[in-house]
């Protein structure tokens, strides 16, 4: 494993030799809440920019400025207009980024500030949930070119067909700093957050929960599903994708933090890696739904065209003739009641919808399940020994999911984080390169 | 008077007849500062859209927003980059237009909001006071074309040759929005401010100042110049120079203001519309300029690249030979510093820079002074029998500024306002059509 990120380096530093490396930073809204973090947020900027880099910057909006956009929009209307929702929302990120050049530029450094629309990042049309289609980074290159250290506001772009402001949903700066990572072929994109990296499990629950030095682009997918909040879901699939290497990193402590890689055959892998759980959704039951065929894929696929991610399903199988089968499935909390909604809408499919606020899900993500029977066995153990219920489950080649009781959550977290030791300070080193920013573009 | 009114409105109503006028409104700080000013808004827009107009709005930012922008850039840097500048309060007018457009969705109408840019408003680059070069107003003409009620961003536009966010400059909303009249032809550019209209004195003074139903361009750039605050100076020089008819009035009354017209020779004047003043003023004097060809040139030439704008300026003549003069002028109190640096930085020029913060200016500005000698003679009288010392002096064809003790002005503008009988109801009926909103494209 330190071989491996050894080698990446020698053979990015092989590489960079010739040309600068291109470093791409993305710092989030707690990283430049007020004059003071954002000053330091540039002076991090320089000093990367001092070292030879040629830098990047994507920043979120400053602390609560979203959500108090939010708040006035809802003062006005019950439903704000998605269009002019994203043309109000994006408005924190431009903020942010035109304090931080000037903190640059006292600093004696060259920054220019740009929008994502100035940025070329070009967008579908789904306002306040858009996908980048395509990152025209000519006005980057060219200002990187004029040895500009370059500012991009995040979360935001244009839309291909109607020139409108777009933004990409929450947490999508994370998905911005990628973007544009993978489009300038970038060494690294590093996230800069109120947190020290990716951990083990969540220390507020876990005491020795461990920093990761090294996780998957696959682990961490399942990381950021199963409620890790560190990267935005779709972030870390655009990196996999484009095979941009993340480094999440603290912007308070300049020390290492985890980076995200591709897996590697070389790499040796714990069973479980980590210990995710969430609290944030909400279980809908749907009771004595009709035996007819399709009518699942009547219920899924209205969802789907409402929007509503569905995450754990559980169909109970009828017993007997003229029986009719429950089918449960958890969502976020906040599309709870636009599902019940539109299950409603549906018509007479079913006796009743039952709902469930008081649910969680922990869940343990590890590459090297695969190859491991017996996981599924030990899960089953720990939460039998702490009398905790399973209500549903999920697996996945390198995850298992349960729904449990919501306040059963730290109690199931504590029991399998020890139960797989992952306290234990054995397979990786915390910094096996002594090197603070390491390069690892493969 | 009230003929050429009827006559300009006849011509507009036959020309409007056969296709639907366009209005300009344009809603300045505090007609949208909070979620009840952004509805009361958006009903007089939507009031105008259902009368049968086509409607683009220009709005300002919201309240203080623009104020606490500044004062976060100044958190972060004691001298602000210009261009981030420009990006940072950019976003203050943004916001205002995407909560209206919510608002007036709720009404079940359909709106759009505009950026500067997407507005097609192209500047100079001069980042921070930009100038309006050309209005592309394509956008603009396809959202009206849909049936949409079009609201853009004022202050702000997009510079020509580094496609960089510009803004115009405070009160630049008001140019904003007489441009995109301009540029669409419309009927008029109504003004929607906190007061009901221009006075023949600023009513807190004076309170029996009479509101004015029509004044000319030409009296309303003295008025905007010498203190009035009603419009910016330079959205008057633009409507002059575009035959763009403004009406000025009030977004909590409805009630008609004050019109801004070309002046007619039929137009029956009198010979002082109104006295406006001013204690925003600074005075610098030149304490013993050396007497040698070019020194003032050299003195306002470095002034005016600097920026800073002169207003009123006086120069002792030297008495004897070798006597030196001295040279006194007003500036902006924002400007003042910047005066001293500029010429100070021009060398062995004087003896002495003095400073007056303590100055005032009053103004009677009238079309009808043109044809009337003996209306500074009754100025002096006034002033003298008010003991207020007149300190400096400038004149128009159409206005008599004085400069006097800041103490002295409630005192000078009372005097005047009497001497010149503004106050008495006479020549001009307040709302000569019956209509509130008149049409005036003459």
């Amino acid at each position: 494993m330190v071989g491996l990120i050894l080698r990446c380096m020698e053979a990015a530093a092989a590489k960079d030799s010739q040309e600068d490396r291109i470093v791409v930073m993305k710092f989030g809204g707690t990283s430049v809440a007020g004059p003071e973090e954002i000053k330091r947020a540039a002076a991090r900027i320089v000093a990367a920019r001092e070292s030879g880099d040629r830098v990047v910057a994507v920043l979120s909006a400053r602390g609560k400025t979203t959500d108090e956009l939010v708040a006035a929009a809802y003062e006005i209307s019950d439903r704000p207009d998605p269009r002019e929702m994203d043309m109000l929302l994006s408005t924190g990120e431009r903020v942010s980024c035109a304090l931080c050049a000037m903190a640059i530029h006292d600093m004696g450094h060259h920054a220019i500030s740009l929008t994502g629309s100035q940025a070329g990042i070009v967008t579908d049309s789904s306002h306040t949930k858009a996908r980048i289609m395509e990152v025209k980074a000519d006005r980057i290159r060219e200002a990187l070119g004029d040895e500009q250290i370059v500012l991009v506001a995040g979360f935001q772009g244009v839309s291909t067909d109607s020139r409108d402001v777009t933004t990409l949903g929450r947490g999508g700066s994370d998905t911005t700093a990628v973007a544009i990572a993978a489009a300038l072929g970038a060494s690294v994109c590093e996230i800069y957050t109120d947190v020290t990296g990716v951990f083990s499990a969540d220390p507020r629950i876990v005491p020795d929960a461990r920093k990761l030095p090294v996780v998957s682009y696959e682990e961490m997918l399942e990381m950021s599903a199963a409620g890790a909040k560190v990267l935005q879901l779709r972030s870390v699939e655009y990196a996999r994708n484009n095979d941009v290497p993340i480094h999440c990193r603290s912007s308070f402590e300049d020390v290492p933090g985890t980076l995200v890689l591709p897996e590697s055959e070389t790499m040796e892998r714990p069973i479980v890696t980590a210990v995710t759980h969430s609290t944030g959704e909400s279980r809908v039951t749907v009771v004595g739904v009709r035996d007819e065929p399709g009518v699942a894929g009547r219920i899924f696929g209205a969802l789907a065209e409402a929007n509503v991610n569905v995450d754990v399903i559980i169909q109970n199988e009828p017993v007997g003739d003229n029986a009719l089968a429950d089918l449960s499935f958890t969502v976020d909390r906040d599309d709870l009641q636009t599902a019940v909604d539109v299950i409603d809408g549906l018509g007479d499919i079913s006796n009743s919808i039952r709902t469930d606020e008081q649910i969680g899900k922990v869940s343990i993500v590890g590459a090297g399940m695969r190859s491991h029977p017996g996981v599924a066995a030990k899960v089953f153990e720990v939460m039998g020994d702490k009398r905790i219920n399973i209500e549903m489950i999920s697996t996945s080649p390198i995850k298992i999911s349960c729904v449990i009781p919501a306040d059963q959550v730290p109690e199931a977290v504590k029991g399998l984080h020890g139960a797989f030791g992952l306290g234990e300070d054995a397979t990786f080193p915390e910094d096996p390169t002594g090197e603070h920013r390491p390069t690892v573009k493969p």
